[in-house]
């Protein structure tokens, strides 16, 4: 199974990245993107031995505890076969 | 409209960041994971402008000039209303 996971920063942050991707885009005459976002995503592999609800539970727990800082960040996730 | 591209390493290139993690899931006893691999996600919110053709065709030629380095990385997006 594997669980893929997306941490991005809180709409609330400034995200700078995001900023200067924009800019570029402007400068480079790209005029139909309003805004950008930059995140982070992590590909996990999960052994077979884990039913899809302890998976579930499993991977949230990761999320939370690695993979975050719950102060500036937010995560999502989805598993897959 | 909005676009969600995700950019990865080359499945033959060394994550670094990606091993790292899973060193440390490991050591905390998530046993159940077999790899991680870590890359990059954006989140672009496009003008209402483009039809869905169009924006599918400037997201991809976004993303791979200016998201993507072509020689380590390979990248996949999705457009959704």
């Amino acid at each position: 199974m594997k669980a893929y996971v997306t941490v991005m920063l809180k709409t609330t942050v400034l995200d700078p990245q995001g900023k200067t991707i924009h800019g570029a885009l402007r400068k480079s005459g790209y005029k139909g993107v309003g805004e950008v976002r930059q995140g982070k995503f992590f590909e996990l592999t999960l052994d077979g031995t884990l039913d899809k609800a302890a998976a579930q539970a499993e991977v949230e727990r990761i999320a939370r505890e690695f993979l975050t800082n719950p102060v500036i960040e937010e995560f999502s996730f989805r598993l897959e076969e």
